[in-house]
This record gives structure tokens, C-alpha cells and sequence, in this order.
């Protein structure tokens, strides 16, 4: 992929969850600049009412677009399914989230037109997943794993327990006491779980296509840009060895130094150029 | 305990946590009137700064007041260890933290002189246990023990997978490998760990004394109370046949109905009369 010119997307999330999404867009679009808003000291949004995470949310990406960008990535769930709305009708720009880009390919994926979605009890319990789905035709169970992000946050990522409970979560979600739900497709519907990707490969039925809506959402936005700045999306752009050095800038509103350590892991490079934000209640 | 009148003690935690510590009231003051809050919508206070967290807790406690109570306790480690002296200047009551009970009865427990603390993350950074024992020429190890909360919500109390997490820990926390540490005392530095210690008096080595910060503060309410009512305090109220039907009422800044759930298991005894409280920024 080669851009007319390098774009600046925006991406969002309440910590730094989002930022496999945006590993996933480097990927796919390493010629771009990027600007990641982690509002760090007020996560986690699941235990905050609709009108307070469009709140919190409005406020990023204002702050993301006065830093100039052009393409709004919503890279967490929960405000995607809560606040989605509002956050479209505040913004200025394109805005993308990751529940429409995540359903699209489950849809595209599944034959048997049975999905299981995993996600944390806040974005479970928004039903976000299971309506996008529904409005395609496809049945779904919805399975919280709310074990899961403490799990990848203390880096057991290939760790027996880790293993062990994935054990426990996917045979609930997969199992057949509920009548016939075969599903073919699972959906990570949270933006830690790509983070144990190969583990829940391992732990899943074998028939079964995982679908990781980080990796969905980047090839939306792909999509999007092509649209914005009349250029051809290039699939072979994730092998691409024209790739430009990324430009990274972020943002997080707790500890600049706390985002670094942690956010190196979730992005797989190094977490550099941090900046506090203190945002205004 | 025959208390010349019921006293009107208030109980403060960001959560539903601080249950357990009013459990422990309950045991040894059951002829009182108990006004608990939690707030639930603004939890976790360990991601927030002591001055956010003070302002927080000085709302809630001045709630509590205003309801009646004459003594309060700070049922909430973080909210203790970040902002105790900012809540003591702000009440007009006499206020009890859990840290200097939890560090008191570990001091009087230990011959070693040498104790570990396990906490939430928030918890063992703050090293306020740390400060209240070494105050007292006790050695402190301090082991941060994220999955306990977690675990512990999920319901997994007597699970394979806790107990697995419990060896984990325990065994870095005990480990020889930083030089003869031989610690005698385990404190549970958490609210959420109450429910888990039977499974960690199996996983602790023999040898080793739980102190629970929450049976250890509602000791010193009862001696305070006997200071402030002029009652004797009885060790033998605990098992005192005569106790009265508690008057329980609860306040929660997220879902009532979440709250009634959840607080059932911490509290051991249905949680009934919520009442759904939105303070202010």
C-alpha cells in the first residue's frame, strides 16, 4: 500500500487493551501516523454508565482530533458498544469501532450460522455483539470470561492456569446442553484476548475459525481509508518490505511511565513517546 | 456486649469488598446499626491518585455522617493507605482504617519478626503495611496477588484453578531465595481474601499464623466503641446468644440490584435494603 499521502488515525480505548488493534493496523498500514488516547486512570469502563463512558469518550477523541486526526479507531469494546452514537455524532471525522468490524467477519466466516462470542462481562452484557449478529442472520452465545484480561495482564499468557480456565470457559460456551449450538466461529470480543490467541487456538475445537475483531477492525479501516484517500487497499501490504517506520504518539491520562511498561507487551514494540494527559472531568 | 445504646457505625469501601469487614462487625457487634457504602461506580480506586481517591472517600464518609454515623470505618485498603489522614481531617467522628489493625495483630503474632503481606496491586505499591510493621521492627515481604480478586468474583472460592494460583503466589512470597526469610505471619492485606482463606490455610506452609485485616479491625471498633460508649469489651460476644437482628442498610453508587447480588456472597447473610446513591464529581 502505497498512500498519496501518510494519513493520522486516531485510535481510542480505555487503557491499553486497544493497543493490539493497533498492532493489527500496523500491520495492514504502516505508512500512517498514529495517535493512541489510553484513558488509564479511568478504566475500566464496564462498571460505568452508558451517558459517563460517552462522556469520557467524546472527551478522547476531541483531544485526538485537536492533535489532527483524520480517522477515529474506537479499539474498545466497551465504549464501542455503549457509546458508539454519541461519539459519532461529536466527531467531526469517520469514526470505526470494533463490534461491526468483528460481527462483518464472523458472518463472512461461519457456515453453520452459530457464533460464539467471548468477551468481559461489560461488553457480554451489552448484548453489542450478539444484535450486530443477529442483524445478519447469525445465532449467537454470548460467553464472559471476566478472568481472562487479569490473566493477560499478569503475563500468563502461555500459563497452565491460563490454559486451564480457557479449558473451562470455551467447553461452557461450546457445549451442547442448550440444545444443538454447533458453532463454527468464535469471536474475541475483547481487545486482550488476541494476546492468548495461539493458546485459545489450542483449547478450541479444532473445527472452529477464530476471529479476532483487532484484526477485522484494522482491515475496516483499510477499507475506509481507500475510501478517504482514493487508494487501492493492498492485502499484501501485512508482508510488505516498503513498510515506512511508524509514527507513534500517546497519550494516557494515569502514569506515563505505567503505560510503557505494560503497553510494550500489548503492542509488541517499543512504547516510547508517552504523554500524561490530564483530562477535565 | 450489652451496649448502653446501639450505636451507629458507618462502613466505607470502594466496593463490595469492605463486606467482609462488616462481616466481621457483625460477629463481634451484632447490637449496632450499620450504615454501609459502596461505590461501585467509580471502582477501582487502585489505578486512581491519592487525591482523587481522598476526594472520593471524604464524599462518602461525609454521606455516612449525614446518615447518622458516629464512627466510621474505612474498609477499603487503597482508600486507607492513599488518604486515611485526609479522611480523619474531613470526619468529625472518630475513623478506623483496616492497615493498623491488619499490621498490629500481625505484630503480636509473629516470633520471627518477620511477616508476609498479600494485597491487590494498588495495595503493595502503597507499602503502607509495609510502613505499619516496620514501625513495629517487624520484616515485611510484600506480595501483589492480582488474580485473588478476580478469582474470588468469579465465584471460584474452592476451585483447582485458585488453589493453583494460591501455590503460585504463596510459594514466590515464602521463597528462600532472597536469603533466610522465614516468615511466621501471613496478612490478608485484601477485603476479597476472607472468602479464600480456607484455601489458603491449606496452601500456606503449616507453620504460618493468618492474620485477616478485617477480623483485626473490627477488634479495634469494638475497643474503640468501648471507649467512646464506656462498655467492656467481651471476647465472648462472638458466640453471644442474645445478639440483636443487625440493622443493616447499604448505599451503592453503581446498580442496587448488582450490588444485592454480588454483596449476598461477600456478607454471608442476604443484602436487602439498597439504596442507589450518584454523588457528584
Amino acid at each position: 500500500m502505497v498512500p498519496s499521502r501518510r494519513p493520522t488515525i486516531g485510535v481510542f480505548d480505555s487503557g491499553v487493551g486497544g493497543l493490539t488493534v493497533l498492532r493489527a493496523l500496523l500491520d495492514r498500514i504502516p505508512d500512517a501516523g498514529y495517535l493512541y488516547f489510553g484513558d488509564t486512570a479511568r478504566l475500566p469502563y464496564g462498571s460505568k454508565s452508558a451517558a459517563t463512558v460517552a462522556h469520557y469518550a467524546v472527551g478522547a477523541v476531541r483531544y485526538l482530533q485537536d492533535r489532527g486526526a483524520e480517522l477515529l479507531v474506537i479499539a474498545c469494546n466497551t465504549a464501542t458498544a455503549l457509546a458508539l452514537d454519541e461519539i459519532k455524532a461529536a466527531a467531526g471525522v469517520e469514526v470505526i469501532g470494533v463490534v461491526e468490524p468483528g460481527a462483518e467477519a464472523a458472518a463472512a466466516a461461519t457456515r453453520a450460522r452459530k457464533v460464539v462470542v467471548i468477551g468481559t462481562d461489560a461488553t457480554i452484557r451489552s448484548h453489542a455483539y450478539r444484535r450486530a449478529l443477529e442483524a445478519r442472520q447469525v445465532a449467537v452465545r454470548e460467553k464472559a470470561c471476566p478472568l481472562f484480561v487479569p490473566l493477560v495482564e499478569e503475563g500468563w499468557v502461555e500459563h497452565t492456569v491460563t490454559e486451564q480456565v480457557a479449558r473451562i470457559y470455551l467447553s461452557e460456551a461450546f457445549a451442547d446442553d442448550a440444545g444443538d449450538f454447533n458453532a463454527d466461529v468464535l469471536v474475541l470480543g475483547c481487545t486482550h484476548y488476541p494476546l492468548i490467541k495461539p493458546l485459545l487456538r489450542r483449547v478450541a475445537p479444532a473445527h472452529v475459525t477464530i476471529v479476532d475483531s483487532a484484526e477485522s477492525t484494522a482491515r475496516a479501516v483499510e477499507l475506509q481509508l481507500g475510501r478517504q484517500l482514493k487508494i487501492e487497499p493492498s492485502p499484501s501490504s501485512i508482508n510488505d518490505e516498503r513498510r515506512g517506520v511508524p509514527d507513534l504518539k500517546f497519550f494516557a491520562t494515569d502514569s506515563a511511565e505505567k503505560f510503557r511498561m505494560m503497553g510494550t507487551r500489548f503492542l509488541g514494540l517499543p512504547v516510547e513517546d508517552v504523554v500524561h494527559v490530564d483530562l477535565k472531568e
